[in-house]
C-alpha cells in the first residue's frame, strides 16, 4: 500500500505534500468547527440544526420550493439515506412534507410548509451573521479575492470532474 | 428583521457583500459536492461512508484509540445525537465498541476496534487520492499558498472566538 516509498500506516496524510496537508487540515478543520458552531447557534436561537437549516435552504431556494429526495442529497452533499431519515423527523416537526413526486410516481419528494418557510426566514439572519464574523472576521482582506479564486477553480473542477451533474442541470 | 436597508427575505445573501457571497456559495459548494463524491468513492470501494470514515480518522488519530461521544462530536462538528446514533450503527458492524468512558463513569466512549483499524487503513489511500485529484487538481499551483493562509487564518479566529476548547485541550 506504500506509494513513493512513504511507510505504510493509518493516516492517509503522508500522500498528501507538506504544503497539501497543511492547507487540506485547514480546509478540514474549519469545516468541521465552523459546522459544530454553525449548529449550536441554530439550536440555540431557533430550535433548528444545521442539518435542518440545509435541507430547508436548499428547498427555500428554488422556484417549487420542492426537491426529489435523490437531487436534495446530491445538493447537500449527504447520503439518500440520511435525507430521508432526516426529512421525516422534519415532517414529523411540521417542516417540511415527504410524498410522491409529481412529476415521477416512483420518486419520493420533500416540500417545504408554510411552517418550514417562516422557520428559515427567522433564522437566516442570526445564521449569517454567524458566518460573516466567524468565517469573514478571520479572514485578512487581501485574502478574500485569493480564496475566492481557489475556491471557485476547485469547484469548477469538481463539477467538470465528479459524478454529480452540474447544478444547472440538477434544477 | 431588515439590515441596512436590504429587504427581507429567507436567502441571507443579502447581508453579505457580493465578493464574501460569492467566496461564501463557492466553499459551501465544495464542501458540499466533495463530501457528496468523498462518500460515493467510500461507498463504492470501501462500503464505508464518509460519516463512518470521519469517525475512524478521527479515532485512528488517537493513542488510545477511542474517545467520549461529546468530544469525537466536538472534533467531526456534528451534533451529539448524530455521533450516538451513528456509533451504535457502526457497532452493529463491529467497526467501533461503545461503552463507559474510563475516565468518567457517567460518559459514553467510542472505540476503535481491530476490525475498525484495517477499515481505515484498507480505506485511506483511495480517499486521499481522491482528494488529491478532485480538490488539489482543480487548485492553481500558485494559489496554493494563498488558499492555506487564508483557511489557516480562518480557523485560528474559529478556535479563538468559538466555543469549543482549542484543539490542543480536547486531547
Amino acid at each position: 500500500m506504500s506509494r513513493k516509498g512513504e511507510p505504510d500506516g493509518a493516516r492517509p496524510n503522508v500522500w498528501l505534500s507538506r504544503s497539501q496537508l497543511r492547507t487540506w487540515l485547514a480546509f478540514m478543520g474549519v469545516q468541521q468547527r465552523l459546522g459544530y458552531e454553525m449548529n449550536r447557534q441554530l439550536q440555540a436561537d431557533n430550535e433548528l440544526s444545521l442539518a435542518d437549516y440545509d435541507v430547508l435552504n436548499a428547498l427555500s431556494g428554488l422556484p417549487g420550493e420542492r426537491m426529489q429526495v435523490s437531487a436534495l442529497a446530491a445538493q447537500i452533499g449527504w447520503e439518500r439515506s440520511r435525507v430521508s431519515h432526516h426529512a421525516k423527523r422534519m415532517q414529523s416537526r411540521g417542516l417540511v412534507q415527504c410524498g410522491v413526486a409529481a412529476s415521477d410516481r416512483r420518486a419520493t419528494e420533500v416540500r417545504l410548509t408554510r411552517d418550514g418557510r417562516r422557520a428559515i426566514v427567522a433564522a437566516a439572519p442570526g445564521h449569517v451573521d454567524l458566518v460573516r464574523h466567524l468565517f469573514f472576521g478571520g479572514l485578512p482582506k487581501e485574502l478574500l479575492v485569493p480564496l475566492s479564486q481557489a475556491l471557485e477553480a476547485i469547484y469548477d473542477h469538481i463539477v467538470e470532474h465528479g459524478t454529480l451533474p452540474s447544478p444547472v442541470a440538477e434544477q
